[in-house]
């Protein structure tokens, strides 16, 4: 490896650029943007990025789940520096979450490009299929396929909120790739990320440097009760699904606060059935999504879920079926690399803070198979999965020099400074 | 007034296979009826309804607000004694809510023409338009109209949970009718019900002798915080609008507990925005339904209901806005009458209990014009608003018999018995 070379003359107003540029396609009228995994909009702009590789005369791979690979030739063949990240979003989401690490990989590959530099390594842009896992479940889908842990055939019949069969969605957006799975290996990955949370805006810190992830475990609650009517019954006599469910809502952020520290715990999703003013609800359908970065801690919060479920279910004379819609355990990137990650921004003189993320990144998953590791910059307000989502252009330029300098010296200068 | 005269022969299977050939239209895959107010299905029960009146020789009317009035004639004009209620139901609903007051009607008249008995006083049967107000606010709109305490372009412009308008819906199905509004004056009105609760089957009564109507409370609470990650974001910085719904909920059926006695509570109706399993819910809407009998106590519950709203609020750091979707004070029906149906159908040896109906019924609006009255029949297992709905044929013919019965006596026999 060769000494810490100078910064990387990237151009953070490029991408930035290059970020409203994609957050048209999807956009909402209140700002921000919806582009779900494999709608339409998804595929303009997988469209949008892909074309952006080509005009950088990357080689574009697309492997059966939809995984984009674009990457730029080393003076020698082998695995790649490997940065990426998803261009999916939430339905309410922002311009930031997953599209910044894409389109800055892509901003360093032009950099390298506009300064003449080649490197000894290939260096390789991923946006992976399905990162936030709002239209389909388990989230991080595409990379957990991309690594092998979960099955290609199994990944395209999973069935998305619509109804739909994500092989068929794949195909329909013309994103059924044929590129080998996993073809593309990565000698080390690095994620770049807004961090979104309010850590380092409240700190006033200008990169995060991720030792890890919380681990995550999703559940799906069913409550089947008995529909009747809301005057007519009395208190007693009721088999209220909606009222066991508001019960078990309130009683994960009870959970939450009383584990307290880095414990969070959330229901997002919620559905009553007939879901009327004056019937007593018959079913509910909700969502609990528990987080904590010691896989101890966190298992401690499924179990007091389930018993507070048993619990509930009891009192209100219901019935419950769960479903794990995903679990995943807390993860620890290398060692080494987050050094780097760390020592790279000082070198640049900025501050860094090393901090645990709080949402899944496909980093996990590439975690699995190679060095990996996150670069993280401000969150405005802490704001993600919101449409006011916003990261300042400064910030985004910190993040990007981390980034660029730092894969320049993973994948090595094969020819000498200009 | 004539001597009480004796029982009129009425036909229970008749009523029956009426009930069960209306069920048919809206009829839902797993048994029960989806019939909301102004869809076809409602047009076309309307239409079989119609049909079956001017089978019968009625003299059918219309008014703009769509209620159908079909009245057999007496030998003097004036005032009818009118039965009724409503054919809409809730999107799970049963055959007999409404139906039976309804078509019960029908048989009684039909039997007058078997038995040959002409009437001194005209008899009506009234079908009120969206009583269940499942799909437009407030309930008992069409008897509201009706009774001149609601305008009729208000009514006509009200909006509903499909977006459409009432009056458009109205026209669509072919129901804007042209008879003058309250054109159709009652000397009495008698609304045959099943009881929607579980009180009657409880205690092996036949017969529920209603006293009137609990006062009804409904709210609308729309919950307004701040969308962010469910990983990022720590439990003390969120504004999560779902979790304040949940408390609401919850304290609404520990407010009704607490109030104990006839009170119940209920959310029936709860969205989250934008409801996806990893974000904090940005906005909750929700129903609440307070009912109690004593206006002072159902003051009380509105009362603690806002305290509850406002300090769920504030804790959860949340903005709030409430609309009042419907109120009415409880009503009691007239006394000399509520002791005719008493008196009737102890005379035809069935057993009776006097009670509060924890429902809303057209029977309430209906009070405010001339002396109204209730029959109940027990409802298995007390459900209602639930496709099990179910009334044995034996319960049904009971109250048939005291309705007609009663009918007869209130109209006056005009000839002598065959």
């Amino acid at each position: 490896m060769t000494d810490l070379s100078p910064a990387l003359p990237v151009n953070g107003d490029r991408l930035v650029a290059r970020l409203k540029a994609l957050g048209q396609i999807g956009a909402l009228p209140e700002g921000g943007v919806c582009r779900l995994a494999l709608t339409p909009e998804d595929g303009a702009g997988r469209d949008l990025v892909v074309g952006w590789m080509r005009e950088q005369g990357l080689d574009v791979a697309i492997d059966p789940i939809g995984n984009i690979f674009g990457t730029r030739r080393g003076t020698q063949d082998g695995p790649s520096v490997m940065m990426g990240s998803h261009i999916d979003t939430v339905a309410t989401g922002g311009l930031y979450d997953g599209n910044l690490g894409v389109l800055a990989g892509l901003e360093v590959l032009q950099a390298l490009d506009d300064a003449g530099i080649a490197t000894v390594h290939p260096v390789t842009v991923a946006a992976f299929t399905n990162e936030e896992g709002a239209r389909f479940q388990p989230d991080m889908l595409g990379s957990l396929v991309h690594v092998g842990d979960l099955p290609l055939q199994e990944a395209l019949d999973t069935i998305s909120i619509d109804g739909t069969r994500l092989g068929d969605d794949l195909a329909d957006i013309g994103y059924a790739g044929t590129a080998a799975l996993g073809g593309i290996k990565a000698a080390a990955y690095l994620e770049y990320h807004i961090e979104q949370g309010p850590v380092l805006e409240a700190e006033g810190i200008d990169i995060g440097v991720v030792e890890g992830v919380q681990g995550i475990s999703w559940t799906e609650i069913t409550l089947s009760g008995r529909s009747s009517h809301a005057g007519a019954t009395p208190m007693r006599l009721r088999r209220d699904a909606g009222l066991a469910a508001a019960r078990i809502a309130h009683g994960v952020a009870d959970i939450a606060k009383s584990i307290g520290g880095d414990m969070v715990g959330t229901v997002g999703s919620l559905r009553l059935r007939p879901n009327l003013v004056n019937v007593v609800a018959e079913m509910a359908q909700m969502t609990v999504d528990l987080r904590h970065p010691q896989e101890k801690v966190l298992a401690e919060a499924e179990a007091r879920l389930a018993a507070l479920v048993a619990r509930v279910a009891e009192e209100e004379h219901v019935s419950f079926t769960r479903r794990q819609l995903a679990r995943f355990q807390p993860v620890a990137f290398d060692r080494d690399l987050v050094g780097r990650v760390e020592h790279t921004a000082r070198s640049l003189g900025l501050s860094t803070r090393r901090m645990f993320s709080g949402a899944g990144h496909d980093a996990q998953m590439l975690a699995r198979t190679c060095p990996a590791a996150m670069v993280f910059v401000p969150s405005i307000a802490g704001l993600s999965h919101n449409t006011a989502e916003y990261t300042a252009p400064g910030d985004i330029a910190n993040g990007l020099a981390v980034l660029g300098t730092l894969a320049l010296e993973l994948a090595g200068r094969a020819n000498s400074p200009a």
